[in-house]
């Protein structure tokens, strides 16, 4: 029996060097992804499915297996492959012939048990056409000789092993094999039309089948929230773990967040600069204190070329050690405050905690604010006027709710004076989400980098220096995934107008097989009409007229990548002067007369922006409870609620509250699995606080411990 | 005789590393600055002085002399020192004393020297404040105890030598002494007001001095741009070598480039989008012959936090490896076409030759434009429609002239096509400078990546596949240096008004000791009401009222600062109703009627954007020179110009050309120096060619070889 080792030694001698995992033995490709879905991985991959099919054979000829080595997920019909390879009956070949030719059993089959054929000319070799259009260094996942172990090469690593066979494969594209099959209770036998235009059809229906979401929003949140973002189109994984691509759909919502922000910053008076991304360890290591939490996430470069630097340098992971230095060169007098300035750019954190999309990158793109005060008066009055920017980023941008209020002294910006936070919420998992921060520093940055001016109320005969007073804030790409999370639904992406790439689409519908040419022609052209109108009137609107796919296709297509409106024209609307729209948010359908077009279409954009503010809000507000005793703490958490409380804003309570509000986790969970389990964080001291029983001081205690509560506090488990 | 071993071990003994270096002796300040600007050095460093005075003494008392550690730049006046220690003429001392009490020389002293001194308690220390204030990791040149040996240590690293000798020293701010001298033939002995005023005259006055830029650009070009960029605060210099700070008059440039250009593609269908900065080793290696040239200048990230990488990762030098595997995976149709991408990021290329600020830094903002094509045809076509952005760039915003053609073989894109490009010009040096390329890749990368797609042309039954057409095109802040290069002036920078932060100042003039604080007040109320005027129809404009500047400071502050608009505003103007306006490019002074400000600011502006690109055009057209025959050619290179002619088109003729013109380099000389005796490189093929003199197909020769001209050809020398 071949045994894994034997493959591994194999392929070593191919110079290739493949990866491996051990797991529970698994018996079906069901029970392999379960098992490898709980295993750490480095980056994504792909799960295959190796079969080997026996055709019908006369008693008295050899056996010519036919090995199809292919994607899992690509559907691959026996029957039809047969009827391609000219080959009748082909069935799954039985334990003797796997044993016999390929000395593999039925739960270890792979591509790489060729190497035990003797006779390879007896074999016909067919591998998917979707594996090997994947890009040369995607990962594949096989199961060589044991149902234990997992085996990981790249595409190009298969394609040179299976070149080093000197066996000719036939490459097959099964996707078209399984469309060749006329439809389901499909249409009757027809004219070469009529076939052509079945066969799109079932293209088309196919195509949407395979474009779904296949995972449900409430059952499997980790794997819905992956293939929103793929399958909308907003993200695609990376090579480089942490790190990922941003597409257009999800680079214009940072389009349109910057738009924003840096307008109203720009109005207040704060200039946009930049900053060279390295930093020279002299000067990041001078700042002990500050930098001790970032410390162990710093990138750095060591070499240029084939040379090795004289000193390492880093990559910022947050600029107040580039900046601040400059600021005491560059402020000189109290008249050259406030000093204010504010760059766009990318910071590079290198974690080693699980990477999520948008939530936890070692990449990502912010804004981050850096500016210098006379007064603590002048600087605190900056601080909420930016953390109210960041709130109507949220609620006017993204449609989502949060709570503006001040950190706790545990949760705040290390060397900092006190932080403000918009904090978000995702009801899925009940967790809280830190949405952006806006913090005073104080003087402490000051007087490390000696920022000084001299005191305008001061003698000019004895001028008293007096540090500057600063403040920073920032609001990243972790916008996108908070609104990706709470929107989007079962279907896919779900955008708010505001942020949408495309805010409306127009489809031609009720073409038939009997529309005429020139019928179909002049429906296309009043839908080019309709987008033209709207581009006009600033509405971000396509027309969906490609020939080939169905309505149905197009309606799919397009709610996955969340359009926030579809207009649809067909041959009723047109005789009725109306567009027939439907929202994606709610599914509602209603018309608008073709005279009122822009005018309707820009009022259901606005209608559908306020709603999913409302209905977000509404679902938020519900999953706040007041809680006025410890014993429903916790129940309130694992209902996936958040907790506002009397509190005495004390660490050693904070720090309680979490030991006490953690349970034991499940073995083998995932670190997102587990995080209904974590410990509640204090998220803010809101700065509405409720009114209905305010705190009474003296009187009122703290549900935690029972001190004197001193204000109402925002606790819930957090990313 | 202390010597510089001496001193280097001493200050060893303090954890003091200086970096050293060697030149000619130099007797003083003025020769050492010019020996030192000949060598290579890492980062930017102060020249400073060490004086040492010594004051009359009376025979019978000890000397006590006094050391002055300062800035070279700071003007150090030693009978004004003098007074304010309370001590009687200070006179430079002489070399017996320099050798007695300092064991040292004229040409050698240095702070160092104090480590000599037996009694310190007799020495008055003294050190600049200027040079105090500076952020202690700016660097500081000394001469310790040898005239032909400099150290370089940081302002850190003095003050920790100067706190080992356990020496209290005084902190003097030379500026305000000097300002504390009369006037020459200044007021008379006044009221106390008036010589408050007076004092602020003079410190405006010396501001105003110290503002100005020291070189000439015409004399010493590459001092007055440093000078100009810094005193301007477009940009600081950096402590990682080949790194700059955009400060917000020079990042303003790049946003309105960045708006005007984005809004350009935006509209031609072009999305924007974000990859990782990171790129794996083996996708970079992947493309030799294009990665090639990359792959010196590549700045590799070995390590995170204190752990070794598991692989090294990359910085990308430019983004085609990272996006074209994307490419194959996500265009799987010729319905995907054109593919088109855009990104806005900053590419890291390790640069050994001297940095520039603009035109030659390791890292620099840009945008990459990579998109893909079903026809060459459709290709082509967009490579010229972004190329005729790149030139609206340069003329609409920039007010630049610029050359459109395609570059010869030997100068496009490895692994390209084509390339075509705008060739910018700088009078001063001239020299050429590129501006930006808009490449056809054709098919090599989608060869080397297989992004295929189906020939719709070809029979479904049959289907053919075809590797699509590709460009790709790149625009940089490059873009800045060179319109500070052409438009700036000996006053310092000079900006078209599109791409001014501030395009107008509003400044309040003719107040006088006399003016009442009430008609004061109204003056200023006067100037801020018309900035609100002009703010409110789109002007940016400042008004700068603060009180204790003069007119004239504040004049030269924002002609510094390429303000293209100052606007005065006097008791004369608010009597006859008007505004006085000064242009900025040409000094020109003429009024507006109050009630016309608005139309007649926006005009002028409009004026002095069109009149700097005309002024621009004109030196440009008459910068080249038609050649005829080869003798002509050097000296026309020579002369500043660049050259058009008659070419063949053959890379060994170009490779000749190169060496022909070039000189022998003076020795010694820098590199920007060295650039006027380059070869002369060809720049490109004019889209417009001369129509007076045709090419003559097998009559025109080549007027570098003799051979058959193929066409005109732009040669010069070029950065």
């Amino acid at each position: 029996m071949a045994t894994f080792e034997a493959i591994i030694t194999s392929l070593e001698q191919l110079s290739i060097q493949p990866k491996t995992l051990s797991h529970d033995a698994v018996a079906d490709n069901k029970a392999w992804i379960a098992a490898l879905s709980t295993l750490p991985t480095e980056q994504p991959y792909h799960v295959t499915k190796t079969l080997i099919l026996k055709p019908k054979t006369a008693k008295s000829a050899a056996a010519t297996p036919v090995v199809v080595i292919a994607l899992d997920a690509t559907e691959t019909n026996a029957t039809a492959l047969g009827k391609k390879l000219g080959l009748k009956d082909c069935r799954f070949a039985n334990e003797d012939l796997l044993k016999d030719t390929f000395a593999t059993t039925k739960d270890a089959v792979s591509p790489f048990a060729l190497s035990n054929v003797a006779d390879l000319s007896l074999i016909h070799l067919v591998v998917d056409t979707q594996l090997l259009a994947l890009p040369a260094t995607e990962v594949l996942a096989f199961h060589p000789g044991a149902s234990d172990k997992t085996v990981f090469v790249t595409v190009d690593q298969l394609k040179a092993y299976l070149a080093s066979l000197k066996k000719e494969f036939v490459d097959v594209d099964f996707k078209a094999l399984a469309a060749a099959k006329p439809p389901a209770g499909g249409a009757p036998k027809a004219a070469p039309k009529a076939k052509k235009e079945a066969k799109k059809e079932v293209a088309a229906a196919d195509d949407g089948h395979q474009m779904g979401i296949e995972y449900k929003k409430d059952v499997d949140f980790p794997k819905w929230y992956q293939q929103v973002l793929t399958k909308s189109e907003m993200l695609d994984y990376y090579d480089v773990s942490g790190c990922y691509i941003l597409r257009p759909l999800a680079y214009n919502v940072w389009k349109e967040i910057t738009n924003f922000f840096d307008g109203a910053i720009t109005e207040m008076g704060v200039e946009d600069t930049y900053f060279p991304m390295f930093v020279s360890n002299r000067v990041l290591e001078r700042e002990k204190d500050h930098i001790e939490g970032f410390a162990p996430e710093v990138a750095w470069v060591t070499k240029a070329g084939s040379s090795d630097l004289e000193e390492p340098i880093a990559i910022r992971p947050t600029s107040e050690t580039v900046m601040y230095p400059y600021f005491a060169k560059w402020i000189r007098s109290h008249r050259d405050l406030p000093f204010r300035i504010n760059q766009w750019c990318s910071v590079v954190r290198w974690e080693f905690k699980n990477p999520q999309p948008f939530l936890r990158t070692r990449e990502f793109l912010w804004q981050e604010g850096h500016t210098a005060h006379l007064t603590l008066k002048d600087a605190t009055s900056e601080v909420y006027e930016i953390l109210d920017l960041y709130e109507k980023v949220y609620t006017d941008l993204l449609a989502l709710p949060v709570v503006k209020g001040v950190k706790s002294e545990k949760e705040r910006f290390a060397g900092g004076y006190f932080t403000t936070t918009v904090e978000g919420f995702i009801p899925t998992t009940g967790r809280a989400i830190q949405g952006g921060t806006s913090h005073c520093l104080g003087q402490n940055f000051s007087k490390m980098f000696d920022i000084v001016v001299e005191d305008p109320a001061s003698d000019s005969n004895d001028p008293k220096k007096i540090h500057v007073w600063q403040n920073s804030w920032g609001l990243s790409t972790r916008t996108i995934g908070v609104m990706v999370m709470v929107h989007g639904d079962d279907k896919g992406l779900v955008l708010p107008p505001r942020v949408a790439l495309t805010q409306a689409v127009v489809i031609p519908c009720g073409l038939t097989v009997k529309t005429s040419k020139a019928d179909a022609d002049k429906l296309y052209d009043a839908c080019a009409d309709l987008a033209k109108r709207l581009k006009k009137c600033g509405v971000k609107v396509k027309s969906d007229l490609r020939e080939n796919y169905t309505p149905g296709f197009k309606f799919n297509h397009w709610e996955i990548r969340g359009t926030p409106l579809r207009i649809e024209l067909g041959p009723k609307d047109i005789q009725q002067n109306q567009v027939t729209c439907v929202r994606r948010d709610t599914g509602a359908r209603f018309t608008i007369p073709v005279e009122q077009l822009e005018s309707g279409v820009q009022e259901a954009l606005e209608t559908i922006q306020h709603d999913m503010f409302v209905r977000a809000k509404a679902k938020r507000d519900e999953s706040i409870i007041r809680v006025e005793q410890w014993e429903d703490f916790v129940p309130a958490l694992n209902d996936k609620k958040l907790i506002l409380m009397p509190w005495c804003d004390r660490m050693e309570c904070e720090d309680d509250i979490k030991e006490r509000s953690a349970r034991t986790s499940n073995e083998g969970e995932e670190e997102d699995e587990r995080a209904p389990s974590m410990g509640a964080k204090s998220l803010c001291n809101p700065f509405e606080q409720p009114t209905d029983k305010p705190i009474v001081p003296g009187v009122t205690k703290c549900v935690a411990c029972g001190q004197d509560a001193k204000h109402y506090m925002l606790f819930g488990r957090s990313y």
